[in-house]
């Protein structure tokens, strides 16, 4: 590869001469690694040109460098970085002293979420019980490559390539309101969606809008990462502790403006809402003037019975923010989802995005529109969820021969099933001790809110695991725990 | 296309029959436009069974549908929506009636940015003047979707589709860290850079870290979306009007946390800031303890010659921060772009972009990278510049045949020209005016802050224009300067 002349700047004011200073840029640019062995050097004719000195300086400077064996000659070829150069260590941090004081000039920080145990290199474990991370054997990706060429096609990407502002893919809008939200039961026109960077981001913006100094709830335990969103904004935050039925709408507080929950599949305990408490949780909210935001992330994971409309096909009163996302379903590196919502509030959040990002990359959005449109999204869940009732099927098969304790499991199907280990176990432990010999789960006390949460609770995920390794997986899990319990 | 069983919910406590509810879910759907002339119901035995009611209550309902014309029956093959069924209109709001008080429910709000000038059909126009646009003949499809192909690769895409939680592409990253930033003079290792969303996600995060609560200034006139994005963080800003030269260190008052400049390409103006002032501004940040963002953002379009070092080149203290983009370069609708600065500035912006939106999508950072990488970039900007240096001698010789008022032109290039009309003359009348001969161009006011920002600048932007229409655009924009100025 050739080092490009654009690289090489002289500034003004600079010590040293010309020459001196040209050494000097290719020194450090082998140094600091930015300069590789073999990789070629501007002619020194391309060089003085950029620089505006005269050519003989620049060869004044190469030889030197030559002499130094910085660099090596290949004749008439040019000059070339030197393989007895030294080799840089893969990258330094620049050089610039940091003098700022960074916890001075920070106005506002994010406290990162918990990693939930999964490590980045996941896929080298042999019995990864962790959830939402995709099963590439299961994507349909000879099919995702074919729509995204047909996006990439002169047709549709002349439309995509223009800044859209504040708009989305009409086509992916158009599918959502008339395939994807009436399977929630949901109505909705195509101003009351907006699609965002999966449903991470759409709980962000509903957060921005709805929560600043606002009284707001969340379940406990409850998803870690919304927690994180909420610390940003400013909002008082009471967390209300779930049943094996999910949230109980008697305990939501007076003066609570603002409702987080998942009614589909709670999160982590898998519970779904039963009718009657989200009757009554929207009366609740209605009581309270409280807007109510239902993240619906795994409605498609219902293999055992067919899933529940979704909590917002229930709002007679444009009271419910409804957050979905394909991410799970079909790859969370995708980051697409959605959030259906009244038209005057997702006009806002429309504004939010458009400050903070815009809109999500159009190419995105209309490769999964038209994997929605042609089929192979439906086709893709039915597959997912066969392959995901049998995983479950061992699972629980496995969880029962080794008597270990489930706190809960999803009735309708999901991906994982909620594990409560014996007192005084703390999960956190058995995690790092399970690590050891190939098997990843995630403790449970990253779901709870701040203070003592129980530390005897696990989440064992089987959205990327083999049926075939459950099993072991499993008999390894109660090997664990029993060493654990005899104080091992 | 076939009516999926999953869109039929009976929902428990409604009135009426089951047979009645069926029917009724049908004449919306079909009312409501979900439903489309031609697309076959579930059968009678699949409808049955997702409801779980009998068989005989699903073809009751159809054979009701059927006798009021909803329905048509095509004997064995099974029942379809009407031809003579109510053609509904594209979409209906959803019926929900709206109790909710927004304006209370809201507890922030975004204000949305001033849209230049820039309708959304402006491809229509035969004389765009806009700025920030792609030029869809310039670009390098087949390249483009090759580095698509390759990214959607098998052994690529692996990679990809994994939740990434807060990490970038390594890939685009690297040779961000070796040849994008030194072209810029910057040496940065990986923990210092950032992938965004575009250069409005990276000035978002700088934002949301930086200003809550702050004394920030920006230039005066400056990119009306910073503006916006500033509103929403509750930053005291103060405007500081530029000169032909762009930012006036000197005027930077006492007290000034952060400073927000455009040092390569000034917004609107397409100054240059020379070296003098960049060291004055480096100089009264470091007397002040402010932090600089440097929004760098149309640097490769410097064709008329070498691009000036980025400020952040001259940043020996990690005080200033780097924002660049490759929406304009690539096309605005990639939405990527990139933050350099401190390692510890970068890490708390990392935590930021995990909770807004986790990291974008990984398939667009990997194709970026193929296609800087196979050195398609470089090639690209290349052509560009040169086909921008003839609109830019045409636009110039235009503008001085017709004797048209200039107030700032990049001396690097750019892509845009800052224009002054005759005092008196409000260019927002003017463009309207000249939208109806086909002409775009963007009225100057809402570059400027809020109060009484002068009426009589526009900008001509030239990325989007093809040389050969250049000089009618411009007569047109001359005769209706010529009207306005006899009060026409």
């Amino acid at each position: 590869m050739a080092i490009p002349v654009e690289t090489f700047f002289l500034r003004p004011n600079e010590q040293g001469t010309k020459q001196g200073r040209i050494q000097q840029i290719v020194a450090e640019g082998i140094l600091s690694g930015r300069f590789r062995r073999g990789e070629k050097l501007p002619s020194s004719r391309a060089l003085a040109r950029h620089l505006g000195v005269s050519r003989i300086t620049v060869t004044l400077a190469y030889t030197e460098l030559l002499a130094n064996d910085y660099l090596t000659s290949r004749g008439r070829s040019g000059y070339y970085v030197s393989d007895n150069a030294p080799e840089a260590p893969d990258f330094q941090p620049s050089e610039a002293a940091d003098t700022v004081d960074w916890d001075v000039a920070l106005a506002a920080r994010y406290p990162g979420a918990a990693r939930l145990g999964k490590p980045a290199d996941w896929t080298r474990y042999r019995y990864p019980f962790i959830y939402g991370q995709p099963d590439p054997g299961l994507f349909d990706h000879a099919n995702w490559r074919l729509c995204a060429m047909q996006a990439l096609g002169a047709r549709d990407f002349a439309g995509m390539t223009d800044d859209q502002y504040d708009r989305d893919d009409p086509e992916l809008v158009r599918f959502l309101a008339r395939h994807t939200l009436p399977r929630r039961g949901i109505t909705a026109a195509p101003e009351e969606i907006l699609v965002s960077l999966g449903a991470q981001n759409a709980l962000w913006m509903a957060a921005q809008l709805l929560t600043p100094g606002r009284n707001v709830v969340v379940e406990d335990p409850c998803y870690p990462d919304l927690r994180a969103v909420l610390a940003g904004t400013g909002a008082k935050v009471t967390p209300l502790p779930v049943d094996e039925h999910g949230l109980r709408p008697e305990t939501i507080p007076d003066g609570t403006q603002v409702i987080f929950c998942t009614p589909s599949h709670q999160c982590p305990t898998s519970a779904t809402l039963p009718q009657a408490r989200r009757v009554a949780l929207l009366a609740r909210a209605a009581e309270l003037g409280a807007v109510v935001v239902e993240d619906d992330y795994e409605f498609e994971m219902s293999f055992l019975r067919p899933p529940s409309p979704a909590l917002k096909s229930l709002d007679a009163e444009g009271r419910v923010i409804h957050v979905g996302s394909f991410s799970k379903s079909l790859f969370p590196g995708l980051r697409l989802g959605y959030l259906v919502g009244a038209s005057r509030f997702v006009a806002e959040a429309r504004a939010v995005r458009a400050a903070q990002l815009r809109h999500p990359p159009g190419l995105i959005q209309r490769t999964t529109a038209h994997f929605l449109r042609l089929g192979h999204y439906d086709a893709l869940m039915r597959r997912t969820a066969k392959v995901l009732a049998e995983r479950r099927r061992v699972l629980e098969r496995a969880i029962a021969e080794h008597g270990l304790g489930v706190a809960g499991r999803g009735a309708h199907g999901g991906s994982s099933v909620w594990m409560r280990a014996p007192e005084g176990c703390d999960t956190g432990i058995l995690a790092e001790r399970l690590r050891e010999v190939s098997v990843l789960i995630e403790p449970g006390a990253p779901f709870f809110s701040a203070g003592r949460p129980p530390r005897n609770y696990y989440r064992l995920g089987y959205s990327s695991i083999p049926s075939e390794r459950i099993p072991n997986g499993v008999a390894r899990i109660a090997e664990a725990l029993a060493e654990v319990g005899r104080g091992g």
